[in-house]
């Protein structure tokens, strides 16, 4: 299997992308293709003390920065790492690529170059995130505004194929994200949806709560990618404002320096439940092969993630699945 | 001053609700109104040694439970203690509502008895969050959902003043929740709102996102009542899963219950600045007189803080500058 990864995307670009690379050759007998600058990745590969055969080079001269506006940069950037990387998927000269760069230019790619499953509306971001039930789906967690009903019940689709195959979770039960549980409650949007969730595929539960999401009440959590952008940027920024807290209480004086040496093996098993480089990346769901967004803060750990999870994405034929289950029995990926 | 308090509705009642009343008088110097059994009443007014001429009972022999549907229930229930209060509020009995029973009813009570200042579209319930930089509102917190970009900018106007008012903080910021920091992202709803918010009488920052929240970038933060919900939710229940969190880890043996004895000062300190019962109640901002929630799950503290921001709601005259910044030199409070 090979794995495209583009290497110039993401706060620890290009270290931690190449770092990841050599572990994951020789700890997971794939193959990866890194896509960036020649010279800089050859140099970081001899860092890494890298001379094996199974980590090759594509060059990509140019980048996508964060501040781009994506469809534009993704349109005339031929030679940006993620163009580069995207036309390779598209070509079948990779199974999967992954991307730690600017998210909306890898929406982009994904839409224009990979392509949507014949039947997707609209391809969605699922975010892992963490809950005190282990890892849960948020979908869309911000690929897609103004979103309709159809829209809302294939991301469910789409999500639920995800965690049964990937994250091994029997019969994935789907929650609608609203402001309230009884069925009545919601925006129009939701209450569009709720009926053709009850009748979809999928173990549908009912409406959620935003208190539902750190709770763990569903393994997939659907909601307009609006909606759920607002969650994961809440839910990231409330996780940074109270680690900062408590480090800064541990950090005060002597004493509470002393108070940390008797919890800090409680407290680092709690940050590790709440690590999102625990979880790798967030899969862009409804594209034609496996596109997987990492997390721009990155490091080697959660790239090596990441790349776990796009081996696991491509194994476990959730794309096969995907097409099957939309467009019933003459489902197939359109060419 | 009179606060009518209904004190039947809330997890605590009628205890908390008979606690704080007793304590507020005595301490802010206000008269309270309590709406709800008279024996009950009474009998509680009695364990808390209270004879004075300060409370006085309003009698009401029904409640609103929280599984009711809202709307009918205060159309329906003539004597449950949150429309008895409303109509008192409504009839000049008294300066201000306070219920910590169930949210949807007193909107209703708040729209349908005490009705909507003239001008202003759509009522919105403000909720205070704590933030690293002290407490900031979220409006609307979820009273409307399906919301037009006029109402997103009543609502930043409205919080403003109440925020300049009640919290004295000078010239309070205005940020417009969205998916992303540049003034071209957004939902339609936001697209459209952003130059209305420009050119309205508030001191707007742009968009902001949903890391923004915790670090309190925005000292009102104006989204949809859907939105807002979700958020609120998404943040008391990860709030909850955290404090859960460390509490187990503090407990998990001798040696962590040891190590919290050193840092229980600063764990202390920082829970109270993330203690929702620090902030009082939600006021509902643009009705004709001042009504304000208080979380269901109040206990006496909350309620007594949630007193003491109704009895700051009416002596800053929030009411009035509302009905001329939003009606001009000709507003006034419709009859």
């Amino acid at each position: 299997m090979k794995i495209i990864v583009d290497a110039m995307g993401g706060d620890h670009a290009p270290q931690a992308p190449v770092a990841a690379a050599v572990k994951a050759v020789s700890e997971m007998g794939v193959q990866i293709i890194l896509v960036g600058k020649r010279d800089v990745l050859e140099n970081e590969l001899k860092k890494n003390n890298y001379s094996g055969q199974d980590i090759t080079i594509e060059d990509a001269d140019d980048v996508v920065s964060n501040h781009e506006e994506p469809v534009k940069a993704v349109r005339t950037k031929k030679n940006a790492s993620v163009v580069v990387a995207a036309n390779m998927l598209k070509d079948g000269k990779g199974d999967a690529m992954l991307s730690m760069g600017n998210t909306g230019a890898l929406l982009a790619a994904g839409l224009l170059i990979v392509g949507r499953i014949k039947g997707i509306l609209r391809p969605a971001l699922a975010a892992l995130l963490p809950s005190a039930k282990g890892p849960k789906m948020l979908i869309d967690a911000g690929a897609n505004t103004n979103c309709k009903a159809e829209n809302l019940v294939q991301f469910g689709i789409m999500g639920s194929i995800y965690m049964k195959n990937v994250l091994e979770i029997e019969n994935p039960t789907v929650g609608l994200m609203s402001n309230g549980e009884e069925e009545g409650k919601g925006d129009e949007l939701t209450k569009e949806t709720f009926p053709l969730l009850k009748n979809a595929p999928v173990n549908f539960i009912g409406n959620i709560e935003g208190r539902d999401v750190m709770e763990g009440t569903a393994d997939v959590i659907t909601c307009d990618g609006f909606v759920g952008n607002v969650i994961l940027k809440t839910v990231e920024g409330m996780g940074h404002v109270v680690s900062q807290k408590i480090k800064g209480i541990f950090l005060k004086n002597i004493f509470s320096k002393i108070g940390a040496l008797f919890v800090m093996s409680g407290i680092n098993e709690f940050k590790q439940t709440m690590d999102y480089r625990e979880y790798g990346g967030a899969p862009l769901l409804g594209t034609k092969k496996p596109v997987i967004k990492g997390h721009g803060s990155s490091d080697a750990k959660a790239v090596f993630s990441a790349i776990y999870q796009a081996k696991k994405f491509v194994e476990t034929n959730v794309i096969e699945e995907i097409v099957k289950n939309v467009n019933g029995m003459e489902g197939k990926i359109n060419d």
